[in-house]
């Protein structure tokens, strides 16, 4: 994995879910996959949106990640725009708590598929975790860092201990 | 109103929409308000709605009526992409009965504007309406058709006869 | 702009509603849109709001925002007695955020159009930034000045900077 | 109660809700309480709706049954006009199956009671019953009735077979 | 209303419910309307709240407000128990915020009545208002006194100011 | 099992509810275990519910299932009045599909426990093999019976052909 | 109840609900109840978790707990790979406040079943008292108890001053 | 693409989700990817289950499909058992739509991803359709089918007529 050039797009809505969004971010570092993150908004910025996705299979990138709440478009505005696998990420909203964030993302039309993961942290994860399982597909040092991450994932639960148990 | 020239675009994504969008048409129809339907889809057809829409304005349109189901995101598209009124009408979906329709074209962030109507038949027809309330703005003979139809409406309500009451 | 007489009359059902929409009102100061903000309740003052209404297209009034929450019937009562488009603004509600305002406002039987815009803070926001779309359709300089919201709305987002990435 | 006039006012928004607010009125029939049904709606007649109910306690009404469906404010119209008790019944709706029509009506702000009972058919029969409940305070012998009529119910469903048990 | 024997019942199922049902209790006293409040679960303390309501009427009780949270069972089983008025609050709850004890209250079967308020505070002052709008059917007094509530209450929000408006 | 006198207690809110309760007593059945089936409404015969759930115990009843719809109290009641476990199935209700009756029967408060199952069928079905592996407990030819009833479970299930694969 | 051997196996998804769940265990000892708490994941240790479940009948166990939040799976992974009854406990969640909890765990398809309670802490109590309810079934001191404890709950709530009242 | 061992293995909860999960094999088999489709439940044959799953990297399979519905594990259960990319398609379920379904597919916990689709057949064809996305990057040639796939369905929908536009 020397090369620098990013291998996975991740995308936000706002630069609001960064605090949020991170965790994909530093997801993707323990597993040293080169990435790039950006605020791109399906609303707010339209061009620059449909730019950069349709650019992305072009330099490289293999994976998107796409966070946003409330209407969240940005993830099906990426997969409108790119054959390349595209994860959304469900943010939390202020009133109805990612609810319509997640059925945004989730409830695509038949033709273009977006992969979603959970509400907030936990989906940015493994929106991560789930692009290094796509890249892993011809990486095979990629598949051992998961295989890795896993019983390490499962020791640590197992060592839990419970406090006046 | 002698002009042809279409004020209203009427868009939907998927032709099975027109079965309940039709009604939108037919209201705008009984305003005599030129208006043209097209099947544009956020997903399937990105660049076409993106142009269409970004032409609109200039060809004349005053008002995009744009319906959707599931993770609807034509409305929100149309919006990011003219500075021209945006009405969105949630289609009933299959599994959740609009309630994603409803989240996914309400819930849009603060700067891009879509006026949602309810989900099926009666937002369609209420877009419409609302069309028209916006151009009679400028247009006193619409406003005075909309004061007739309120005055009919309100006419037909009160003849209504309970059966077996 | 040079005239006083309000353009866009902004309702609301509470006084607790007001930290919310002012929002409304703050985008309609930056358009330089006059417009008045007023307490009137669908329940606790309805000769009141209906007489207000009723009179508002004659005193020059062009769109009306309405902003409620719970079983929000403001906008709805609105609607109901004038022809001028309505906007609704379902705000967040202590026990069920906002799901039963923006089910309130939004579900409107066909025949009697609200506008409804997304729930809380971003559809005060929008109600004024849909209001000056309607009524840029014969100012042209507010249409103007919605371009360039856009591209400055555009540029901001674009310039994000994300700590620690 | 040889009186013939009505002393339960029925409403309903549109006449399709006729067919369920059907059981309301042949459940006073039973009970042989004196009362009217209108189609009156808040939305699309609301002068006459607010004439009527304001109206109604003068003319000897005593409890205001109202059913409406989707943003169902005909309940909460009433009651911000009339200080009688007044009684909602949330109409199943087309897409959301009742869900609007129930917080659209339940969740009145704290100074302008509904008292709200179930979603379509059981809500209708109740709310008449409800109404012989209030009616009941100054007639004992509808408290009679109603006592016998518990004891009907109690003895047929005491005496149900269960087919292939 | 000289008389100091009560006429409303305020039952609660948890003492904890007390901070929200207070406001009924004081509502009733701006009233003047003698009233209890007990707490009495329909499942903790299933005997001592069957036999407090089977009572009721003979005490003189002649309105029965019932709040309870989650599985919300308390109101239906009081208005199994007894042929007065019953009616119900439901709490906001720890995890659903309410939506559970709104549908447990209010969705009853048909023959069994229950006039559900609000979730919440507002419900709270809405159950005593909407007993004394029962109770006001042969107290003229208490008639006048809701008319006095609901002028002073309009004034009220008449007078309203708007910070910064 | 040669023993007649019924181990387990079917109770349903309604009639129409044996349609899916059946299901119960035929897995139960199927498990040659004695049980018995009643309609018996927590509203409608709130004394004989729980002068049956109360007498239960002493007769030899060892599980009690209770299943209802809409504001589905019957299980509540059942837990109220007996120590035995109380097994709730939530009836598909007309307008809310069983939610209601979910959330009537499963948020029960600390202090009375209601093993509740799935909404429907599935949930009739359940709740029969959870009361015979609760019997099973002090009856190991029951025990021996879920072993070879899963074994056969699985074997169809993994028999399973798919058309047209 | 003199062996030491657990008789109730209390599992969860994460040591991060144990504040929740150690509710569950505090019941039990009230009852001197012999149970052990784990944590075990149905996703992150699932061979560990079918193990643990595996044996846990003949380890003497007879009832096992389990709590887990989001997709929750750990009950019905339990119920899958035992005979002994499950109880499942639906955690309140991040995002969706344990709805998705509570689906995941009550939902169970035919054939394996869950026994749930409610959502977060009165679950997990429940969740307790149910586990002593069935072992109860072969230990009457154990019975006894319940009923004691039954009666003290019940003279607690009788003896509640309301303050202020 | 001449290999005949499949890539993709497609599994179902039950036989009876195949009417709606066949699409996924037919998506498949338009772009000749080699997959096969199991009936393996979660539930009901837990073994069998996650043997298939932990041999399935070893036999050659890069992608797994799992549809379910109701408290939906199958998906959640795959993903515990291999680091392959697991796609979750919610089946439509009898009572709550499939938003059940949805839920326990998507909000997996933090470290084992399940990238899911949308309810019902939709999310069948889009499941394919992201299968094809992750194994097209490693093989030029189904790139190059999927951006034909996009060409051909973007032609399809710009050719609609709507009847009696």
């Amino acid at each position: 994995m020397a090369q620098s050039k990013p291998l996975v797009a991740i995308l936000m809505g706002s630069k609001s879910d960064w605090e949020t969004v991170r965790h994909a971010s530093e997801t993707l570092h323990k597993f040293d996959v080169p990435h790039e993150s950006r605020v791109l908004s399906a609303h707010r910025t339209p061009n620059a949106t449909v730019e950069y996705v349709a650019a992305a299979e072009g330099r490289g990138i293999e994976v998107v990640i796409a966070a946003a709440g409330g209407a969240a478009h940005l993830a099906g505005v990426c997969a409108a725009n790119t054959i390349l696998p595209v994860l959304g990420v469900p943010m939390e909203s202020a009133s109805l708590k990612g609810l319509d964030s997640l059925l945004s993302t989730v409830q695509m039309p038949g033709g273009i598929p977006v992969g979603t993961l959970a509400i907030g942290k936990p989906g940015a994860v493994n929106a991560a975790l789930l692009a290094v399982a796509i890249l892993a597909r011809k990486r095979p040092e990629l598949a051992d860092r998961l295989r890795a991450f896993r019983t390490e994932q499962e020791g640590k639960v197992l060592k839990e201990k419970l406090e006046g148990n």
